[in-house]
């Protein structure tokens, strides 16, 4: 039993140091780690492979709602970059810039794309002539580049990987409609598939993105009271398009403006994952994005018969399609047991002498450590019940946890006094002025407007928690990361 | 009728101008197109959605094979990528320098990988320790940029999109056997699944990759007779690993070197699928590969019950997983059958008011323009041997294409005459002499040496087609791309 505490004992407890908790998570289970390329991430099997599943999952939904994939430049041309206003303004602080091509010095410098709203304008621009070129609903799986001054694994990290989508619509109804539908499908995604509950809405002026008309955002609760912004949807309008000139004939050839929307999410809700589900004893894997669901350990597999039933087994899961491995690896049991854990894998099955000769399996959960016996022939029926057990109860005590984390304050004081002692969110009025937003971030120690409810409750009568005035908004605040 | 006809006409004849042809079916089946970022390449959905599907398939081959995907950084510092002196000296020459971060010059710069190798082993200098690390199989599915001068469409790029495998072995013949079998995976694949033939073997000193001991390649016949590299499996002996002195402790403690091996396959194979397949009317996709596999067509779909049965039919193709669509668009169906032909998709189906009065519908080919009427009832039976047989077909008809244009020359003066009357490979014994090949190529206008096939005839008493000194290859020889 010596080595399976070893294992444990390399990680920080979760309650003693939260930030040291997830970097040690993150490095025994080799999710990834950071790379010879400062402020860039080497992505290892066991993280990336998680992102996989993201990407299959994520992207299924995205077709299912007639989204298609392609792929544009990793380079954008400094003069593009430019082209509107608001944009190269949030973003040239931040981008890598190519200066050289082999020996030779460039005409014209070209950035790493930290976006690519800018290229797809580029390409629409040749491309849309007609209502009968739209809409045009893409998305691409990438990589994208912001230099970054701090790192943390998942979180921020000078290249991080994520889908980008990019739309153009005839109308603003239409243009709207798909933003709401992007952010439909974050949400459902993140609480359907990663087992989190999510507060979601739009975000202030100030949080919008760059050149942005409205943004959308799924916002996380992590097991330490802060927030993760989870998948944002962007609605443009028309001023992008019309800085790249997009236009269209209608049915009666009058030339229009087109409205744009983009949306994206990130391998940070990798992140998002570790610290709302995982423990002391590592990661839990949600059962539906694990990219093991089942984990066989034989007992005294030296024993007659173990490894055969052990395989029988490896090989009834695999039919019905769960995501099972036999570890028949020289290790010890208890060690095994501590990996599996570790890993975050959603179920062990231990499978002994003693076990056969009653025709018997243990299951048992990642989440809650409960033991289930089953007879070995309900294998095949248990098992995907006790995962979509795990899936709901997952979701349930994450949502559990939000619920008592997010409070209400009446008064400034009342707010500071709960930033001060408790982790979580606040919910609070504002009257919509920047500066309210600005000053009770700084005062609170920074619990800024995470969104903007779509569910506001009744604002009427209701004053800025700051300043007294009239209130716009019921905002939910939070740190973040 | 004027309408189809418009459409084809927009394409140059395959046997007037290849290279015309080439780039109008590029474009008119809307595959990509050139960016505002000289020299890289827009992606559009119709030429992505086909390398989706050549992902998934590649994909699922590497894992049945325990490849791990993973994924490495974009940049690469400039001191890494000098540490393999071959390496540097092969892609030092066109690789694009990363000088400034946001507003700082960089104290080091970064070039955007051309390849990976120089990352994987700083990553692996750091993990590997003892023979239990051992091997890693790991792959990546990514861009690399390379600064290109002249470009053309999946063919020749500054970025394009490729897998890119590195692994890491105990012995060398255990490296030396996972070359073999990831050449051996992308051959199956190739033939398999993209219905192309294959001419394969070694590469020779002057061809290998920059850094490695032997390469592999597999070559392809486009059908103007010249040869496109089609996919390579490098070995690299302990040379690089050497080079980041990766090392590992065996049982008995002592120290020792790893074996590296690297392979890869790129968007450039989308282009051979077009130059072996396509025809006059556009591409022609092998149905494994097709992202639209069956597209319903409705004749007189104004009448009742045709838009009905019609789409009777899609959900009955949905539910056996084939892929289908069903164009109901507001267009002729001569000018629908001409954009299916164009887009390659493998089968139509045609259903109208006849059709339905008989119970019948009916399928044309795409490769052979064959039409079979076969009764509404039958159709998941029948469709799927349909497409397995357009399937073979097309791997028949282009081997016999590619034996048809593999000659044999046994003097140099009978090679220069083959080179210059006719299209196609050429096999001929050669010395080995670096400047032998050198002058073969010149002399013929280019005719390189494909590679050392495998299963080499005898070679005794065989001269070099060249200089006359002793055989040492029947060596392939062929203008590539």
């Amino acid at each position: 039993m010596a080595n399976e505490k070893k294992f444990v004992q390399k990680i920080t407890s979760r309650n003693v140091d939260f930030a040291a908790w997830y970097t040690d998570v993150v490095k025994e289970a080799k999710l990834c780690d950071y790379s010879g390329t400062k402020g860039c991430l080497n992505y290892l099997p066991n993280g990336y492979a998680i992102w996989e599943n993201i990407q299959s999952n994520l992207d299924k939904r995205f077709k299912e709602t007639e989204v298609q994939n392609v792929y544009l430049p990793i380079l954008i041309p400094e003069s593009l970059l430019n082209k509107e206003k608001d944009h190269i303004a949030g973003f040239a602080p931040e981008v890598a810039w190519v200066t050289h091509g082999g020996e030779e010095k460039l005409e014209e410098r070209f950035c790493i794309r930290p976006t690519s709203e800018t290229l797809f304008c580029d390409l629409w621009q040749k491309q849309v002539k007609s209502y009968r070129d739209l809409p045009l609903i893409w998305n691409q799986w990438n990589s994208v580049l912001r230099w970054e001054k701090t790192t943390r694994p998942f979180l921020r990290s000078r290249e991080f990987l994520w889908q980008e989508g990019h739309t153009i619509h005839a109308t603003y109804e239409e243009a709207e409609e798909r933003t709401k539908m992007m952010f439909k499908i974050y949400h459902d995604f993140v609480t359907e598939d990663l087992a989190i509950p999510l507060v979601c809405g739009k975000k202030t002026e100030s949080e919008k993105f760059a050149g942005a008309q409205d943004t959308y955002t799924i916002e996380a609760m992590m097991h330490d009271g802060k927030a993760l912004q989870s998948g944002t949807s962007h609605f443009f309008g028309n001023g992008f398009p019309d800085a790249f000139n997009i236009k269209y004939l209608d049915k009666e050839n009058k030339l229009h403006s087109v409205y744009e929307t983009s949306w994206g999410m990130s391998t940070r809700i990798i992140g998002a994952i570790i610290m709302v589900h995982g423990d002391d004893s590592g990661l839990i894997l949600p059962p539906r994005i694990a990219p093991t669901q089942t984990m066989i350990i034989p007992i005294a597999e030296h024993k007659e018969g173990v490894l055969e039933k052990a395989n029988e087994l490896l090989n009834k899961l695999k039919k019905i399609n769960i995501r099972v491995k036999l570890d028949n690896s020289n290790k010890t049991p208890g060690f095994k047991f501590a990996e599996q854990e570790m890993l975050g894998i959603p179920t062990r099955i231990e499978i002994g002498p003693k076990d056969i000769e009653n025709n018997q399996i243990v299951i048992v959960r990642r989440d809650n450590r409960e033991k289930i016996i089953i007879s070995f022939d309900e294998i095949e029926k248990k098992l995907p019940i006790i995962l979509e057990s795990i899936q709901k109860d997952m979701y349930n005590n994450a949502k559990k946890f939000l619920d008592s984390h997010l409070y209400e304050a009446n008064s400034f004081d009342d707010m500071k006094k709960i930033a001060k002692e408790k982790i979580g969110f606040i919910k609070a009025h504002w009257c919509g002025s920047e500066k309210c937003e600005e000053l009770i971030k700084n005062e609170t120690d920074g619990f800024g407007s995470r969104c903007l409810p779509l569910d506001e409750q009744n604002i009427e009568n209701k004053k800025c928690i700051y300043c007294g005035k009239e209130a716009k908004h019921y905002v939910v605040w939070g740190k973040a990361y």
